[in-house]
């Protein structure tokens, strides 16, 4: 008997994973969690059907969101990440030692009992001491933060659901006031094939708040085109200034200084979409 | 009723595309060639099964397997194409002013025939008078070529059935013979991920051949995995030489002078791939 399961990435475009065995399934109060051993993919964290990371490329996707801030910002001391259970960006953040502490909160406990136990390659850096992670409504949480940030992270699944509000105009400004006064966000804000009006509003709601906004752009296999971006919001610190080889090598599979600068050279058509005047009055 | 053309792209991964119409099907002799309307990407070149290029994205692949070779070589006058009977390339590389001709060697030329009548956006370029097409296995030809390139650009299918040989060492031996003395040659060299072995092996054997070689990468989204890599080598000039924005913006969707020096930056997964010692002595 084969097993596979199919994940729907666009009306019509969809993929299959063969899954090897079904490790844990769960209905939580927010989502069908499951994980789930693939065929070609490792493990893998799976929410109400969609693939959120595997254990074959989850280290482009948490690399890259968590790198490219904590590079650019010469002293990250206090971290949010917002999202995240599974643990992936979270390791990242934990190798930089200028790192005091950081705040995860996650609104599904679940998840991050899940991870710890079955994706320890992610899950185990929650027993790093400088962890404290709240279990919380990321949105809410940043209406009224229990400290400001050097780096937040955005860490949000896609914007169906709970993680909705985490794409739209006011999170954002939470976030602006939630961040120290040389302070960088980051957000995951999708694909540009699939997601263009999600990438547009995102790009240039932080646009609007920072005094600098850049974009980049990784390819991650599992996710719907492969093509993904990520919006930074700067208060103070410019990528064009950053010299990304004063921190070192940090023990990674994809994220090296060299790439630094190159990811934010963006093709022609990803250039048009954040710079066309689409609607942004509309959520 | 829904038709669905399903793609294995592993044994434990495929993808699905929702085929609007079957605008065309073929069996040459050397293929099963069809022509799909798709309800995500338009129309398609499907053969055996496999997707080629889609309308929606097929200017990622044809733009960056032609442009970065074309901007590295300060006078690309006489151009060859190995495969490439869509047209795609041939689209990019008539752009050039200082192109005086383009040989196309395709195998089948009912690809040709078929994207001329169904996909004009790229069939059309082959009304250009500068081009002039021969019906012929690449592998041969270039083993006893009409004259010598400054530029050749292989734009085979995957290595399996009549492409498999252009991914051998005696091909790009023969290629390089059949370069002037300061020409270049690009490859498709396919995914990083999926197929880690011909790169490996492609990028070594060129890397053996010509004094400089470079490797960079692409995310283009109906291809597996996404994450795509093409080899340059070269004779004479040297990317590091190469200012991409002397020869100008040439009407693109994808490449812009801008991204010339950041395909090239590799993540650290793709340099351990073409450094390490796999086996080479196999085919």
């Amino acid at each position: 008997m084969e097993i596979w399961l199919t994940e729907e990435q666009t009306r019509g475009y969809s993929v299959n994973w063969k899954v090897k065995s079904i490790i844990y399934k769960k209905k939580t109060m927010y989502q069908e969690l499951a994980i789930l051993e693939l065929e070609d993919f490792g493990k893998a964290l799976v929410l109400d059907g969609v693939i959120q990371v595997t254990e074959q490329d989850e280290y482009i996707y948490n690399e890259m969101i968590t790198h490219i801030p904590m590079v650019t910002h010469p002293n990250p001391a206090d971290v949010l990440i917002i999202g995240g259970g599974d643990g992936g960006a979270l390791r990242e953040v934990l190798k930089y030692k200028e790192v005091n502490a950081v705040d995860l909160v996650e609104i599904d406990s679940e998840v991050i009992e899940a991870c710890r136990e079955f994706l320890p390659s992610m899950g185990s850096s929650f027993d790093d001491e400088r962890v404290k992670v709240i279990i919380d409504d990321g949105r809410k949480y940043i209406e009224s933060p229990r400290k400001k940030y050097d780096v937040i992270i955005v860490d949000s699944s896609d914007p169906v659901g709970p993680a909705l509000k985490l794409f739209q105009k006011d999170f954002y400004k939470n976030c602006y006031k939630g961040l120290k006064d040389d302070g960088i966000l980051v957000a995951q804000t999708e694909s540009p094939f699939f997601y263009q009006k999600v990438l547009n509003k995102s790009y240039n709601y932080i646009c609007k708040l920072f005094k600098y906004t850049s974009l980049y752009l990784v390819c991650i296999p599992t996710y719907p085109s492969g093509l993904w971006s990520f919006t930074m919001g700067s208060k103070k610190y410019r990528v064009e200034d950053t010299d990304p080889f004063k921190k070192g090598e940090k023990n990674t599979k994809y994220y090296t200084p060299k790439i630094y600068h190159s990811v934010f050279k963006l093709p022609m058509f990803v250039e048009g979409i954040i710079t066309s005047g689409m609607n942004l009055e509309q959520s």
